[in-house]
């Protein structure tokens, strides 16, 4: 019988149970973060040889140049050799830069803004209005990077396999429409893989914009929650062979693989929109951080070698997310209070309450010393129109802190649709 | 007797001398490049001790931050602190970032284009026009910066002791005039250093734009040639003394003291200012390579670590630049037909030829073997009016190259000047 069905004796009861559940919950004097996707300590120790690579006596890469002097824009050959094989592309796509992805599409975006890509008729500045795709639930600095260029957000729907591939198409018949952003595989926060017909219908579809642009934002892409990996779509050559070769900027990093804050980030793209990225960032500065490079080529030793270290992650996160989900379906799966993704990679577990409700069960969560995303983050502007989505992070706290944080969760779902419910 | 004083019998015999010289310089079929200030083979030695570094186990900052995990937009605290020693400011007033202060300069200028600064009525893409000024000979990377932006770049005359005050003066009258490239300290290409008396008249002088900046590029802050370190003037003090204190970007980095491409970059401002650029940096991304701060702090110490390592660099470089200061005296001086700088520190020599001839030098040296930066490149749109200056880089060659290469730029300058006097 789910909460919706109780009657109002019944609920009454239950609101008082909930009730004592959340005071006993606050007299702990909790203080535990469930915020952002952060990898655990016991994860960065994974990487932990890096802090010591590439080594004395060793600074010369696979072209013979000195990765601690200036220059080579693109990044030393044998790390864009290494991730292409990760991606299975040519390394001839690929260019290698400093520790993080969203420099660059900060980058790509904003560039493109000033000065026009590629393909653009004028810079999309002198656009009379910028529009964005943005499936939702999303990234939320995605969505701040748009904001901040005044873009006009237009949500889509993530459905099963991928964003709504309907309304997708409707929205680029506007020229103003000039790109979208998209995470491929174990989406930030829904854990949604796009299926590979998605993936041909996006590098398929006609658009009105000639500049347009999807950000392909792969920062998953070997982060598996299971022993299996995944397909990777090359999605910039399903780009080329449906004749849009410049459709898709594709990001990756090693930023939840190695160090979070010192990684090596990885931008995979037709030639023509790498000579364009490549003009511009050779007037910013003169180069990448080619030792931090260099040290990751020793580190992985090649792509099998990335895939070992995934799994020790795999390892490190698959209990904690198991014991999320465990803890969601004991304390709310009899209620229908709430519904949840089951993801088999990424970072996140996205949680949907009764509408309405979200905020209230952060603002729960917080009085009781539970740290959560905040309300809509997931959203453009932080605004969840439903007000039901609550992005879950497992990854940083031990799973011990992990299982008192949930537990703590899940009563505040529950007292907060009691609310909802008049009890 | 200067080459302009020779009857034109003598100076068809010294043409005829100065021809064969070239000849044979030709036959020699060398391979040499002065074209850059990057630091040598030997000079990165001195940091190859960072390779191994922080090392494996030391990954928490002096606030009990990991540094491998995200987050930090400010940089490490104790890298902070020892770089505000260095350059005598409190720590407060400086962020440390990823290895290019280039990046960040880029970033200052643009953002304030795109989105105006802190001081900015509208943004700067929304004036009729922005001006800057370029005190000149100057940094080609700079100039291409405000190329790209379609800045139109006002040149005024570097002279002894700074860039020409009087014009300056005049320029920031003009409230399209919106800042101004300044490299204070033994500043490429001229080696000269601001006196305390222009870095006060920059600080204290009224200027129409109320967000006119300075982007202050203290790329050789401590890079003597001598025993000696200059005292490094507090320009962000100095200005909040004289009632601007937003006026300075303060740039630095260890690109020439540690790694080129590897390095650690500061900025040095007023708290508005660092606010208004963190604002949009955590935007743009999560944090700097933290890894690579703490490494540096590790290497350094502290702040005599850094003057330590300096005078290493002195040793290494000054024999360089000595050898090429006699070899223009014993090959040029008599004739008149150059003059140059001598400067204490930084990485250039400014070689000034007869007027109308300095292109051709760059190509007689070119044809040649001998690969100089191209003339005009001091200049913004590389265009030196008067067509004379070339930048010389004595950093990079062992010295016995450096020498015959010299040695060959000096055959050039005469034969160039030879042809210009029409012999």
């Amino acid at each position: 019988m789910t909460l919706l069905d109780f009657d109002s004796d019944r609920l009454a009861d239950f609101a008082a149970q909930v009730r004592k559940e959340y005071d006993d919950l606050k007299a702990r004097n909790l203080k535990l973060d469930l915020t952002r996707g952060k990898p655990s300590s016991e994860q960065l120790d994974f990487g932990e040889a890096l802090l010591a690579l590439p080594g004395e006596g060793d600074h010369v890469d696979a072209d013979g140049q000195d990765v601690r002097n200036y220059g080579n824009l693109k990044g030393i050959r044998e790390i864009r050799e290494l991730w292409a094989e990760v991606l299975g592309i040519d390394a001839a796509d690929i260019i290698a830069g400093d520790a993080s992805s969203l420099n660059i599409m900060f980058d790509l975006v904003t560039w493109s803004y000033l000065f026009g890509n590629n393909d653009s008729p004028q810079p999309w500045r002198n656009e009379e209005k910028v529009r964005w795709i943005c499936p939702v639930p999303g990234y939320d600095r995605h969505f701040t990077i748009t904001e901040t260029l005044g873009f006009e957000m237009v949500t889509v729907p993530m459905l099963e396999d991928g964003p709504d591939l309907d309304a997708i198409r409707e929205l680029v018949q506007d020229p103003q429409v000039k790109g979208m952003w998209a995470v491929p595989m174990f989406g930030n926060p829904t854990g949604i893989t796009f299926s590979e017909e998605a993936c041909r219908e996006l590098a398929a579809m006609e658009t009105a914009a000639p500049d347009f642009r999807i950000v392909w934002d792969n920062a998953y892409a070997v982060h598996t929650l299971t022993e299996e990996f995944p397909p990777i779509v090359d999605i910039v050559g399903l780009a080329a062979e449906a004749g849009n070769p410049n459709r898709f900027w594709a990001l990756s990093s090693t930023s939840k693989i190695t160090h979070a804050g010192s990684g090596v980030s990885f931008l995979n793209s037709s030639q023509e929109n790498l000579d364009w990225y490549l003009g511009i960032a050779g007037v910013r500065g003169i180069g990448p951080n080619k030792v931090n490079q260099l040290a990751h080529v020793r580190y992985f030793g090649n792509a099998e070698g990335v895939r070992a270290v995934m799994r020790k992650h795999a390892g490190s996160l698959a209990p904690k997310f198991d014991r999320v989900l465990e803890i969601l379906e004991e304390r709310l799966g009899e209620y229908e209070v709430a519904r949840w993704t089951r993801p088999e990679g990424g970072y996140f577990i996205s949680l949907d309450v009764i509408d309405g409700t979200a905020s209230r069960v952060v603002e729960l969560a917080k009085e009781a010393g539970i740290a959560l995303t905040g309300a809509g983050s997931s959203f453009p502007h932080k605004d969840d129109p439903n007000n039901r989505n609550i992005r879950l992070a497992p990854s940083l706290p031990p799973v011990e802190e992990l299982e008192v944080a949930m537990d703590g969760v899940a009563t505040c779902v529950l007292l907060a649709a009691v609310e909802k419910l008049g009890a």
